[in-house]
């Protein structure tokens, strides 16, 4: 600890929000060297290096072989695919000197399928599975959180390529089971959810998910097992119904209505049903937004979604990519004066509407025969009894009879909430949040069409490669570690990962304690015990104790005043147990239980 | 073999031209991406990993402490030392999407200081050495032979921080020390040699050579151990002579006389001397050029130097140092119409001519009492007897009698000759080629006064602290290793660095055969030996043996026809020695050799 590079911190850093990012500076593990760029200090970069060490491990064990790819390539291949248009402003772009394009590869897709493409050509060659341990880079909107969401990252990424479908679901798996192996080794809870597979393209993706309050996404699971991100949960819409039996529409004057809340008030007061007061689901609201594409044309669109939801804007964006969505502007509405705002109803609006009337996506529940209160397109106005499917296209509905006749597009853009239906039909839902540790995709033969890679089949007949891709967040797994295990004095690491095993402490100033502290590490390193010793002079104890738990190594061994009755004081810090040992003890105790943490 | 990420290439790679480049192409160990930018194959990256092993345990040895920065990083710290702008068109450069400035580090002075200033700030926490392995960029104008000239690649850097002087010594004799561990670990062949210290800065600064044609540093060494990069080479200048005995100077017609050759004819056939005919050093030659400073701002320089030798470019942009050195054009003389070209003498140019005259550098031999024959400025004619100190301003000579008057500047850039003296008088220099491979500065306080790393003495006074900087070129080393151990059959790993250290191959179609290979396999295994099996059935022994000798494996062990007999046959790939064994000593015969090998 005297020579160390080190200084632990009293006091969390100005800009961290969550647990792990503020232990994991004040301990001196990272260090902030631009916004979601860090620098790893001494004590961090071997955390690191464990947990690519695991990650390697399993790798290695299903086959993987590794490789290495430069962090810069030429922006060609991503031009090929269109990945270079559609990650717009989330890549790191750049010119070199002879002004030709390059990016900092956020993913490896292209360039792996190109090696492939560049070394294999036969069936004979298949499978292969291709693996790197690397730095990444996404120009983050909101880095945040420390290593949980940076721009320059350490990432483990795979590709498994193979002749066909089935070839691709053994690779699949076998890299599912690497996952769930690293994170047991890891002791790292995770939730493996069904994902969108966004911007990778392709079928099959789970994502790992590790349950924490910091995570920022939010996934569901069921009683019955369904777990997905919330992304990728669909909504079961009810069956269309008959509206021969329901009244005709009728608009109505609703003044300062402009909310679901005051609609409502006015409804029930001045338009009462006789069954049962009028409630949000009974409404019809059209939420307007802004399109933003890859290549910056911003458009408007219109979402209609039943009144007690709100338009989850995470569900909306993975819906519309590689599209980004932002909130309409005042400047959006000035443009659009046909928008009554406030009084928004569907048949001012997409198909329903005029001729370049702006574009409108309608909710699932929005089913043939569903009757809404909705806005009447006019200002102080609503219209009640208003049925899709009769009086405006209802989700999914052809606008014609002709096979190429438009269809009314559906989205997956209302919030999920709690007590929702799973869709498998396994009971309700519950909801939380979660940090993605990995994600897994069957790309099939999206990358493998766009470059071409194919190989002869035993027949001599070229075939087009299918492809998985595998990612796996090093960097941000130990954040999550941090996050994980930690208590409010500081970190408390697994075995399997800790900078060290062991934090020997030495008190006092009496040089028979250094002494005797020495001799300890010594025998220790000598075991292969990996030790950590606080050998400093004019350091209280309070200090050096302090330290010990932020610091967070597994097992804390105290020499001091009790070394004058030949004992040394043992603390374990994830369990606070505290426990005097015989000097003469101490090792073969610390031995024992390195060796069963490590198991 | 049979399901390893490899291909070998029979040709050589198009854009290759040195055998490291050719042959770690060919035998499947690295890839091209992109100009200067390269992919690492699983075969490489495996000696890529061993020597970063030996690096990192060097290091450690002598006490550095690993970090790991980012690669990219923000503007403002190398705008604060000038070095933004100084790289030029070397540094690659990027916006982020808030329109920030960040560079891809080429190395990292800056943020080392600036991390140590952050978390230090007494002589107490002094010295500390930090050092990261990590890829780094830099925008070569021309990339060539494969890793040994990279835009992406692999660095060790490490940077030292002292109290004082002293300090840094034992800082930079450390460092220096564990180069030398590495190249002996490595069995690489390294020349230490004086170096300049270009953009870094400082005092004290030596290069690790590596001797080699394909290199691109020359370097000069003399009998009596002087050893230095040629750019680091200094003249020993003449004595002064005195002039009052020599005769005035004399412009003669020397028609079609404008190169060194032609005057020397003109002046023997029409002004002969009495004693000797006129020789090439008799004459002053001056050379004219483009200097390009980093904010592109363009001028012309004139060097004057005698016509016996030629510019050295690579010498004078290390003197002109962050400036870049081109050859004038056309459209600069005709934009300086009194330079008259093949005439031009020093009575035009710098402090000797009129206002605006473009500057002029002269070599130091060029001292006051130094009698030219040179250009008079004047088509067609040239000065005889032109006395530097009398008639134009010698080199280091004062324009003025005052302190403040302007010195005529002397440059190093002529360049250096096989036999001419070494500066400490050690011998006659003899000139080679070498890759730099380490490269070693004594930095001083250039970094930490520009970016204030100042911490309390033990008086309480604030001191700056005192820097060295230490790079390694850890990929460049693999293609050295490559370009060191080769033969025209393929490459010839150390044992240190060898992807593995037995080539396995099992030849014919006898099932027994590939049973037996594949238990010594296992064997050797379990002994922790790395073992390349060859246990493709369907190419033949001699596809087999080619392979294994391009791959370069130290140990071929066959397993073949011999087998009947109860034979083996074990092949060294360095000597070409060929031996039968009895197959039930391979195992333990492979063992005391890799024994003896790794020892």
């Amino acid at each position: 600890m005297s020579s160390l590079f080190v200084r632990t911190l009293r006091q969390d850093p100005a800009e961290a929000e969550v647990a792990s990012h503020k232990l994991l500076v004040r301990a001196g593990y990272i260090r902030r060297a631009a916004p979601g760029i860090y620098t790893w200090l001494p004590l961090g970069l071997k955390v690191l290096a464990k947990v690519e060490a695991i990650v390697r491990q399993e790798m290695d064990a299903i086959g993987a072989q590794e490789v290495h790819f430069p962090a810069m390539l030429p922006a060609e291949p991503y031009q090929t695919t269109g990945r270079w248009q559609d990650y717009g402003p989330n890549m790191f772009r750049l010119k070199d000197r002879k002004e030709s394009d390059y990016l900092l590869a956020p993913t490896h897709e292209e360039v792996f399928t190109l090696l492939v493409k560049d070394l294999y050509s036969s069936y004979k060659d298949l499978p292969v599975v291709l693996y790197q341990i690397q730095t990444k880079y996404r120009d983050e909107a909101r880095p945040r959180a420390g290593l949980l969401r940076g721009r320059e990252f350490i990432m483990k990424d795979a590709y498994s390529f193979d002749m066909d479908d089935a070839g691709l679901s053994v690779a699949y798996e076998a890299q599912r089971g690497a996952y769930c192996r690293i994170f047991e080794r890891l002791g790292l809870d995770v939730v493996v959810v069904s994902a969108q597979s966004g911007a990778m393209g392709g079928s099959r993706s789970e994502e790992f998910l590790h349950p924490t309050e910091a995570g920022e996404d939010t996934f569901v699971r069921s009683p019955g097992g369904y777990a997905a991100n919330v992304e990728a949960v669909t909504t079961t819409p009810p069956p269309a119904r008959d509206w021969a039996s329901l009244p005709a529409a009728h608009v109505e004057a609703t003044p300062d209505a402009s909310t679901i809340e005051t609609v409502l008030a006015q409804a029930n007061q001045l338009y009462p049903r006789a069954d049962r007061p009028w409630q949000a689901s009974d409404t019809l609201k059209n939420v307007v937004v802004a399109v933003v594409q890859p290549d910056e044309t911003r458009s408007l669109l219109a979402v209609g979604l039943p009144g007690d939801r709100e338009v989850d804007l995470v569900r909306l964006a993975a819906a519309l990519h590689p599209a980004e969505v932002e909130a309409a502007t005042e400047a959006d509405f000035a443009a659009h004066p046909e928008l009554v705002r406030g009084y928004l109803g569907p048949q001012a609006l997409g198909l329903n509407g005029p001729a370049g009337a702006i574009d409108y996506l309608l909710d699932p529940r929005v089913v043939a025969g569903t009757s809404w209160v909705t806005g009447a397109n006019q200002a102080g106005h609503h219209v009640f009894d208003l049925v899709a499917g009769r009086d405006f296209l209802a989700a999914g509905q052809s606008a014609g009879p002709g096979e190429d006749a438009p269809v009314q597009a559906v989205v997956e853009a209302a919030e999920v909430l709690a007590g929702d239906p799973a869709p498998d039909g396994s009971g309700p839902l519950e909801l939380a949040r979660g940090v993605e540790l990995g994600h897994i995709f069957q790309l099939g033969r999206k990358y493998a069409e766009a470059l071409d890679l194919r190989v002869l089949d035993p027949n001599g007949k070229l075939v087009t490669v299918t492809m998985g891709s595998y990612g796996f967040g090093v960097s941000r797994t130990v954040a999550a570690l941090a996050q994980s295990f930690h208590d409010q004095r500081g970190l408390m690491w697994p075995a399997q990962v800790a900078p060290a095993l062991v934090h020997l402490v030495a008190t006092g100033k009496d040089p028979a304690i250094f002494a005797a502290a020495s001799n300890l590490a010594g025998e220790l390193e000598a075991l292969g015990i990996e030790v950590l010793y606080d050998d400093r002079l004019k350091v209280s104890a309070g200090v050096k104790f302090a330290d010990a738990e932020l610091l967070g190594l597994p097992f804390i061994l105290v020499v001091g005043r009790g070394l004058a009755d030949g004992l040394v004081e043992l603390r374990i810090r994830a369990t606070g147990q505290v426990q005097d040992l015989p000097l003469g003890d101490a090792v073969s105790e610390l031995s024992s239980l390195v060796t069963a943490a490590l198991a």
